[in-house]
C-alpha cells in the first residue's frame, strides 16, 4: 500500500499529464466535476425540502391509501411520461408495494373501494388532469404527486384528495443561453414515493 | 404576519393537543419524522459517493455510448424490473436523450455501430447477464449501470465495456428484525444517468 501523500502526489501528476496532453480534455473533465458537484448540491437540497416540507402530506398520503387495503379495494398506480418510472418501482421494484395495480387509460372496474395514486411531471398536465376529473366523476379518491406549477387554477393540487409537491418544475442547472437543464422529475416523485411506502408499510403492519 | 416565536409557541401547542387527543398517532408520527429523516440522509451520503466514486466512468460511459451517434449507430436503452424507470426518463422525460431508442428482448437488428445501455439492480441479475452475454457475442459494445455485489465473478462489472456502479445493492435503514429497507436502487441509477446525460450532451455539443 502507498503513502497517501504519494498517491495525492501521483494523482496530481497524472491530471497534469493528461492536461498537457490535451487541454480540451482536461476543460471537459473540469466543466464535468463542476457540473456533477452543482447537480448533487442541488439534489440534496431539494431532499431536505421535501423532507421538511411534505413530511405531513406524506403521512395522509398514506393513510388514503391504506384505506383501499383496510376496505375491500386495490391501490392502483399510475404514472404519466417518465413518471412511469415511480409504478416500475411500486411494481417490479425489490419491495414492491403491497397489493398494488398498475391503471391502464381507463378506470372502468374501479369502485369507490379503491384509492388511486397518480404520478405526473407538473399539476397543469392535461393528460392528468383529464384522467383526475374522470376519477372525481366516478367518486374515487386519489393522490398526486407533482410538480405545483405557481398560481395555475384548477390545477391537479385542487383537484386531489391528497397533494404531494415535487417541488421541482424545471431543470436545476443553468446553461450559458440563460436555459436550465437537469431536471430531476422522476428522482423528486421516488423520494415521496418511497416516503409514503415506508408509511403505509407501517399503518399495515399495525393493522 | 405573526411573530416567529409566537408561531413556534403555537405549533408547540398543536402538536401537544394532537398527542393527548391519540398518543398512537402521535408516536407514528414521531417514528415517520425519525424514518424520512435517515433515509434523507442515507440519500444525501449516496449521492455524495456516487459524485466522488463514478466520476470517471461517468465520462467514460458518454464516451462509449456518443460513439453511436457520432458514426452510424444508435444508442439503445435496456432497464430490468423498476430500472425500466432509467429507460422511460430517457424516452419519455423532458430532456429525453438525443436519438435514443428502447431495446427490447432481443438484439437483432443491432450492428457494431450501436452502443446499449443496461440498467439492473445488481451486478449479479441473470436477465441482465444472458443479455449482456448476447451483445459480447453479437461485438456490440454496452455499458452498464448496476449495483456491485462484492466478490462476484463473471459478473456485468467484468462483462461490461464501461461500469457505473449504483454503490447501493440493499436497504438504507434498518428494520426492527434486523433486516433493512428502503432500496433506493432506481434513485441511484437516475443519478448516474443525469451525469452520463450531462457529459454527452456536451461531447454531442462540441462535435
Amino acid at each position: 500500500m502507498v503513502h497517501s501523500t504519494q498517491t495525492d502526489e501521483f494523482l496530481h501528476i497524472k491530471e497534469e499529464t493528461v492536461c498537457a496532453f490535451s487541454t480540451k480534455m482536461c476543460k471537459s473533465i473540469e466543466r464535468m466535476t463542476k457540473m456533477l458537484k452543482m447537480f448533487t448540491t442541488q439534489l440534496t437540497g431539494l431532499f431536505g425540502r421535501l423532507q421538511s416540507k411534505e413530511e405531513m402530506e406524506i403521512e395522509n398520503a398514506a393513510r388514503l391509501l391504506a384505506q383501499a387495503t383496510v376496505g375491500d379495494g386495490s391501490i392502483y398506480i399510475k404514472g404519466f411520461g417518465e413518471m412511469a418510472g415511480v409504478a416500475a418501482e411500486a411494481l417490479q421494484g425489490e419491495e414492491p408495494l403491497e397489493g398494488v395495480r398498475e391503471l391502464q387509460n381507463n378506470i372502468a372496474g374501479l369502485t369507490v373501494a379503491d384509492r388511486v395514486l397518480l404520478v405526473t411531471r407538473r399539476t397543469t398536465d392535461p393528460q392528468a388532469l383529464s384522467f383526475a376529473e374522470k376519477l372525481m366523476e366516478a367518486e374515487i379518491p386519489f393522490a398526486v404527486i407533482a410538480g405545483k406549477v405557481k398560481d395555475a387554477e384548477g390545477d391537479l393540487e385542487e383537484k386531489a384528495d391528497s397533494f404531494l409537491n415535487t417541488q421541482t418544475v424545471r431543470g436545476m442547472l443553468p446553461d450559458e443561453t440563460g436555459g436550465r437543464f437537469g431536471f430531476p422529475s422522476l428522482m423528486a416523485a421516488l423520494y415521496l414515493y418511497h416516503g409514503v411506502k415506508f408509511v403505509l408499510d407501517e399503518i399495515l403492519e399495525d393493522y
